[in-house]
């Protein structure tokens, strides 16, 4: 029978805090230096095992107010790869509050993780933190930086793909559907969509491309009705507005994909919700590796000085909402 | 300037695993009494502070193949409540294979977290491995047991309140949507329903009872037109079924919620996603929050002899899938 923190806080008829807070040698701890040594000396006595501590990486969703699909692959694929590596994984969910931040930085300080993994809407404040740290860090998507360890997506890549992709199912007449322009992903995505068209030698008709500030595919579709503009495919920049996209399409009677195909970008769980299933590009689990390994490389000192690398491999995930252009 | 771990690898020129190991008082780590003294007096030397060790719990989901958003919800609820009561949460998921419960164990025996909270498709032998491991735990949701700590969401008291209020609606032709029925859940859904109709004083009709293996909604309505079975509002089990039924009946011309009203249990991503949202009980968040503070009581030994708790307060998404009976 193994003995516990538990007996141990029995013998000495103390909390389990304390010893908890004894064996892992904590050495600014409330806890007296002779509760200490009594503690450490009953674990001895008892003969108190403890395993090995495993090493630790932290995963933080930063500044979402929603439960973002997309993070929550993100979490998936990392708590896996981080597994593998023997490596256990605390997942934090931060805002940008004066308060929150301040949590982090204490946790940080506490060094108990060995690393960390960022994703979600970083800011200035949030770099500067995690760098003051000193912890090893990767940040995954945003916006880049200099001098500063990230994984980026190749958004202009994944965009270009998608486009030569119903470029070559015989589409000439393809929109794109965007959200707002101060984002960078989506400038990004429309220098893509530009040169895969140009490539092809279509002409770009900036009609087609058209912008929601809300990224609300369904109301992009009402107005290419409304302002007459036709179209047999659409490159829809996430997920969520393609499957708005899909929704007014059925609403008028369009087929999807006969009459229009839909291709988006990324993977979540409204891709295979829906009916049919969606059409897109993403970042397959192989590639999100990289945020466990990079940052394994940066702990073991394997890598060099800060910098972005970009992920520029995608992989197609084929659901029903693309075919070729119609000939008729 | 603070003390890192890894200024005291550097200035020993060794590995910062083994300034963790020795810092962290593993104490059968593979590193020699001799070395983790040097360590140890190395870190008084340079003025290294370690800040208190945040306490752990841990989020494990059981043998669940893909990510399901009903899990994900909890692990953001569990996350923000644990960070309320300052503890920070492991996450984990966890396969029914020998490997990964081996793995399972062994961080268990370790004693790094105060407590564990258990979800997805909970089995005996995962039952037996947290009861041995002497860690506080919960087990959330799953068919209930004897003699161990668990929470179960009053799945009859669900289907009964969200059938109710069809019925106070002027619904009387409800149909039920389920999964298989050697799944307790949906056991349990079917008394719930029952019990409504018979308050209600509405004669039970079997066909409109109808069970789909693969818990598909779209199939379901497709049957129930095959059949010509008539109904004016259905209660699907869960919100994927709502959704596939949705999908069918905008197909099919079939206005939701005017022809036909649809409530579904549970909250997720594609209650928001749904055009229109889709009208859902739920557990709430402060609900929910129960998972961490009785852990917690546990933990503290506030608790007395390992019993399930049930949830029974829910709470009405009011999306747009279901209004009064149509008076036509």
């Amino acid at each position: 029978m193994m003995v516990t923190k538990k007996d141990i806080a029995n013998f000495l008829g103390i909390s389990r805090t304390s010893v908890s807070l004894a064996l892992n040698n904590a050495p600014n701890s409330t806890i007296s230096e002779e509760t200490k040594n009594k503690i450490l000396n009953a674990a001895r006595e008892l003969g108190y095992r403890d395993s090995e501590i495993s090493p630790k990486l932290c995963f933080i969703i930063y500044n979402r107010a929603e439960n973002d699909p997309r993070y929550i692959n993100d979490l998936k694929v990392v708590e896996e790869s981080a597994s593998r590596h023997n490596y256990r994984v605390i997942y934090m969910s931060i805002k940008a509050s004066y308060l929150e931040l301040q949590k982090l930085q204490k946790f940080l300080q506490g060094q108990e993780v060995e690393g960390v993994i960022v994703s979600g809407d970083i800011d200035d404040q949030l770099v500067e933190l995690i760098e003051k740290s000193n912890v090893p860090y990767v940040f995954y998507g945003g916006i880049q930086r200099e001098n500063v360890n990230s994984i980026v997506n190749d958004d202009k890549k994944i965009a270009y793909e998608a486009t030569k992709y119903l470029i070559s199912l015989g589409h000439r007449k393809i929109a794109l559907f965007s959200g707002r322009l101060d984002l960078q992903i989506h400038r990004l995505n429309i220098e893509g969509y530009k040169q895969a068209l140009k490539e092809a030698r279509i002409p770009l008709d900036n009609s087609l491309i058209q912008i929601s500030g809300e990224e609300d595919g369904y109301e992009l579709c009402s107005r290419m009705q409304a302002l007459g503009i036709a179209y047999s495919a659409v490159f829809c920049v996430n997920t969520i507005m393609q499957f708005g996209a899909l929704q007014r399409l059925k609403e008028s009677g369009v087929n999807v994909p006969h009459d229009v195909s839909l291709i988006g970008s990324g993977i979540s769980e409204i891709v295979r919700v829906s009916v049919p299933h969606l059409t897109t590009m993403y970042v397959g689990p192989e590639e999100k590796e990289l945020l466990v390994t990079r940052l394994l490389d940066i702990i073991n000192e394997k890598a060099e000085t800060p910098q972005s690398i970009y992920i520029s491999n995608f992989e197609l995930f084929e659901g029903g909402t693309v075919t070729c252009k119609n000939k008729i």
